[in-house]
């Protein structure tokens, strides 16, 4: 049994048609107008093979094909098919089409199903409308940690409220009505561009994924004061200087709690960054990952980042300002998600049968999939990204390696479904 | 008794129009046609008024008003003429045509002079035209430093070495003959644009100059590996870490050197500056600044820093590079340039008596003064650079500014010649 390319190639290239920057990228903003035609399309090769099709209160699109048991929990595939400005024809969409595929063929090949299958089409996961801390909107409403204020706090390029945003799309978001009970969802699976380089420069078509990290992001700016190389050592103010010690204390603080956890500050913007000149003023970004529950609650990160930058500032007389990049409503670090271990298993022996190569990759960052995993067994599978490229028009996977990538997650649906 | 306003902009503008980049800024290249033309204007401007005019065994320009001593020791005052590619019509410019300036105002008042004075005009001042160790060669040809070798090892962008550019300039160089005697000078005196935004922000007309620091420069490599935020942190080679670890080390080196010496780095360029990436690569820039020769003979600071970086290396598995940024033949850092401190009260109370706003400006960069200091008692008069701009062609001096400028020159050069 295998997915049908020509199918898929046409998803692809349709969707991709609906941009708002014809000739540059995809951009199909959530709620927009690229947004609606997207979601007709989608509605309709859903009708097309029989599936029943609803939106939930938060306008996320589902197609359910019954199962011999219809009272028994479902199998969720899907993944978002809204983009972030200028960005590519893949990120998302190769997931959605992904499910769409999956149930063609189970449509046209009469394949039996105990458990009912449901595809899922979300249409706000990029943090880039509402701004970086508001993506995975839809994973989010669907397990209950979006909040009534975010719609009236965030904001879009226009100006507009995620509420407003959405009333103008048609929609008086039901929070209440969008949140699915646990229960009711066996597995969730979501099939995604890499949006980073191994696949690609290992010429490997299938990324398996294990556990996502979970992550941590903080800018701290230090406040110094612009002098000349010749300013006396004892008055000046040098942020860079303090930002050294800061890197430093980080490596020391992030070593100290063991392997649960990784990080590291990897990118300084420097002021006037002028040999000549005592810098004035440095920000430093810190990213950490963590890997099992148990250290992040052993642990308050932002605690022990602001002692250091206490005694920081107490030896160097730079002031100090941490900024947490929190998502709102998370923890920061937020905990891994940890993905349903014997799926990657089958995955691996499907992989093996068809003869695809296949990775483990534990590096990814934000997809919906992260939301799902603390609420039910999730598994993600990946797919190559030319030269690690994505959010951008030259965004592309081989659509050899989207099919191959499709079947494997057919052949996944097929054997959990039974 | 007072210079001449009008000869002084007819001078800067004629000067500015000898230029091969009309329209970009003055760009008057070392052995260029336009180092000809402005010299020939020069010669012809000094011929004027009397002077005994001629070129020593390295293309410099002299001319000399006889005293009625003609064996005492001379009074030189002057400076370059050459400029950097797109440069502007003050830097060095202004110094030459000072001098000029004040040996007309000698001429057409009949002043008597006990000690001959010299006006020089150097071509060769600017390191950009062979390479940042090259510059300031007419001075350091004076002053018996430049080497042989040196003429023959240094390009400029036309891949000529500075004995070709020379002999194609119509030229032979002769270093011995070029090389004066320490005894045949009794002061140098030079006047220049800031090339700092000190006298320009607190519009105060002359800076006077007490002592240029010595200066010391180091660029250092640190080769890390690129890894993703999820990278165990014990397999690190985080390039970032390293060189905050140099940072803090530069700082602890300098602080234990006493007040003799300041310094820091000041700039960094790392790669890929990323917060989600260990960077593989940071370059690091240090200055440092020394204030007296005793520091100076006491470290080895190339010493100091390596086996800091060796240091560094052993905890971070980080490889380092050191790479000194020394002038050819100098020591790095070059001890401080001291000036005649009886002339630089002599001018605090010229500049009263004339009721100009002066400052003591003690921070500056490299200047044919600074060969001369150690050579000879020295001064230096700064004007002010609008907004601190230089080497560029919006670099600017008003014309009142330089007027003033002069008059101290020509006071201060009246009352020693007696």
């Amino acid at each position: 049994m295998k997915v049908n390319l020509d199918r898929i190639i046409k998803d692809i290239e349709t969707l991709a048609a609906f941009t708002s920057t014809p000739g540059e990228g995809v951009t199909r903003s959530s709620y927009s107008k690229e947004d609606q035609m997207a979601k007709d399309y989608l509605k309709n090769e859903m009708e097309k093979i029989g599936l029943n099709v609803w939106e939930d209160g938060f306008s996320t699109l589902f197609g359910r094909r019954e199962g011999k048991n219809p009272n028994a929990p479902v199998i969720m595939i899907g993944s978002h098919y809204d983009s972030v400005v200028n960005g590519g024809a893949f990120d998302g969409t190769a997931g959605t089409i992904a499910a769409l595929e999956v149930l063609r063929v189970f449509h046209e090949n009469n394949i039996e199903n105990e458990f009912p299958i449901e595809m899922i089409a979300m249409n706000a996961e990029e943090g880039e409308t509402f701004g970086p801390s508001t993506g995975v909107s839809n994973s989010r409403a669907l397990v209950g940690t979006l909040t009534e204020k975010e719609l009236d706090t965030v904001t879009n390029r226009h100006g507009q409220t995620k509420r407003e945003a959405m009333k103008e799309y048609g929609l008086i978001p039901d929070l209440k009505s969008a949140k699915r009970d646990k229960e009711s969802i066996r597995n969730f699976i979501e099939l995604h561009i890499e949006q980073g380089p191994v696949l690609d420069n290992t010429n490997t078509g299938i990324g398996l994924i294990e556990y996502i990290p979970g992550i941590g992001r903080y800018k701290v700016n230090f406040h110094g004061e612009v002098a000349d190389s010749t300013a006396p050592m004892a008055n000046r103010k040098d942020a860079l200087l303090a930002a050294s010690q800061f890197i430093t204390a980080v490596n020391q603080i992030i070593e100290s709690l063991g392997e649960g956890i990784t990080g590291m500050v990897g990118e300084l913007d420097i002021s006037p960054n002028s040999h000549q000149f005592v810098p004035d003023f440095v920000q430093a970004k810190v990213e950490v990952r963590t890997f099992d529950v148990d250290t992040l609650q052993d642990i308050n990160l932002r605690d022990q980042l602001i002692v250091a930058l206490d005694d920081i500032t107490e030896r160097t007389n730079v002031e100090t300002e941490l900024i947490e990049m929190a998502r709102i409503g998370y923890s920061n670090p937020t905990p891994p998600s940890i993905m349903l271990k014997e799926n990657v298993e089958i995955m691996k022996r499907i992989c093996e049968e068809l003869h695809y190569k296949y990775t483990i990759i534990n590096n990814g960052t934000g997809h919906d999939a992260m939301m799902m995993a603390d609420f039910v067994p999730t598994n993600m599978i990946y797919v190559p990204s030319k030269d690690g490229i994505s959010h951008h028009p030259d965004e592309w996977t081989d659509y050899e390696d989207l099919e191959k990538g499709i079947n494997v997650m057919l052949h996944l649906v097929m054997e959990i479904c039974k």
